[in-house]
């Protein structure tokens, strides 16, 4: 099993790159490390963010750690994306992501990803309408991808939501949505599927079960968000935590039968921003801690590693 | 008493501003706005920024609804601000502010804000950085007055956020902000008050009440957030929602009793990305309802507004 760690438990506390590769080598033992544009934003100024950037990639190498990947946290999460209904906000979005490979390649990553982002409810509301989102962003992935390979980076990453509004929401419409891509595309497009999205109950009912989406997707995975939930919200819970019900090593076997345990599994946590910080430290803690006896089944201690 | 609505809860959903426009004046019977940034990253290149601020503009004049001001939501407080460990973290936030100006002019507001941003950890805990992040956060927010004024604004909103790592976090640290700004600002700066902040039991203990925060910084409070709380987050939820304990009729008489209550009261819902578009506009509708009743006082019936 391949496990590592979304950088997102790090923001507005250890934001230093020194700072949180010491934590994720030493405090937590991992060295598999998903970048989050939450900590470094692709709209910042190019001389200002490229020398942030390399600052985070001398920090990943002294630290011993890879940053396989970068992806967008909760901030850029809060906008339409390619899915704006207006061409302004669309065209935004593909200078964010064009802004985004270049801080990718530049901390080290492979791989660029997020999801592409969601319709208006009046837009979602009007086949037209909807037809013609899903057409212009077909042609803006083609065209990411090109960007892409001109970054230097091995593929696009595409995050799947729990939100009808959004594409691709369901495993049936990823599929689709990739082979309406293929052979048009510079890089290979794959998708990250998020446990706490893909179970999403109101969504996807009490039935939600995750090897419908391992073998409906397969070596289209690119990557896993890990996360404890209820199933009743997009929860991003640590562990231990009482309101959360997920079962990690159950989840684990499924993986394994599904043949993908080499598909890195990033661990995703969003603490709110007051809990104190002793208390996200202590929680990041148990919660890798679970993650590498459950998922990775690793005969790590109780304690914390040294 | 003087009620308005923070857009917050159309992000992503009613985007178009003749949608959210319609929306706040018909459906939930308002006419005073504070415009999100979730709405416009101020980030977004120039051109089409201003082409989307026309457009808001004009939608609120068609609509009768009066932009007080703009204001950053959730995907700004993602980042470390002018507080940024950074050099390069803190000159990018000065950037933001300023485009920010930019969006707030177009849109026709008279007031831009945000929080200021948060230390890291490792800056909090050394009394040396701590102090130098101060020294210079007076001499961005001086110099940012100039930038408002520049752009046309009246007045530069600061937020007190509940984190000590935060600044202004307490009446006492606002108070004292303002005195070691005065008289060097080109723009008053005033403060914004959210009683989901200022009531935060972890940080500020069970005693907090808002008197308090009321009578401490008097006339310095340009604006307040209104949210449902349990006092033990930053909840931002609507009404009804059985977790929340918040009296907003009590906090009506408070606010009257310190002669405040001609500054504007905005309602600042979040609610989560995957939460069904009908249950938000439920909430949202009858959240609304709730504070015509119990803040603004206006006898308005059970059912919604034509």
């Amino acid at each position: 099993m391949n496990l590592g760690i979304n950088l997102s438990f790090a923001i507005k506390r250890w934001v230093e790159p020194e700072v949180w590769a010491e934590l994720v080598s030493r405090q937590l033992g991992l060295r598999l490390v998903q970048f989050t544009y939450d900590l470094l934003d692709p709209w910042w100024p190019a001389a200002s963010r490229d020398a942030m950037a390399a600052r985070v990639r001398r920090a990943a190498a002294d630290g011993g750690l890879e940053i396989e990947s970068a992806f967008s946290g909760l901030a850029n999460y809060c906008f339409d994306g390619l899915l704006h209904p207006e061409a302004e906000g669309r065209s935004a979005s593909l200078e964010w992501w064009k802004r985004a490979f270049d801080v990718a390649a530049a901390v080290g990553a492979k791989v660029s990803g997020r999801p592409l982002g969601g319709m208006s409810a009046a837009d979602a509301a009007d086949p037209h309408r909807r037809a013609q989102r899903y057409r212009d962003l077909l042609e803006s992935v083609q065209e990411l991808t090109v960007a892409a390979k001109q970054a230097g980076l091995q593929r696009l990453q595409v995050e799947c939501t729990p939100l009808a509004r959004e594409i691709p929401y369901t495993a049936e419409q990823s599929r689709k949505f990739l082979a309406d891509l293929e052979a048009q595309c510079a890089v290979p497009v794959t998708l990250l599927v998020d446990i706490g999205h893909a179970l999403y109950q109101p969504l996807y009912g009490p039935d939600a079960r995750m090897p419908h989406w391992l073998h409906g997707l397969g070596r289209s995975i690119g990557a896993f968000h890990l996360q404890n939930t209820d199933f009743q919200s997009d929860s991003h819970w640590g562990w231990p935590d009482k309101r959360g019900l997920f079962d990690l090593a159950n989840f684990a076997r499924e993986v394994k039968e599904a043949g993908l345990e080499d598909v890195p599994a990033f661990l995703e946590i969003i603490y709110p921003f007051e809990l104190a910080d002793e208390a996200v430290l202590s929680n990041i803690t148990s919660s890798v801690l679970h993650c590498r006896r459950e998922y990775a089944q690793e005969a790590v201690a109780e304690q914390q590693p040294a």
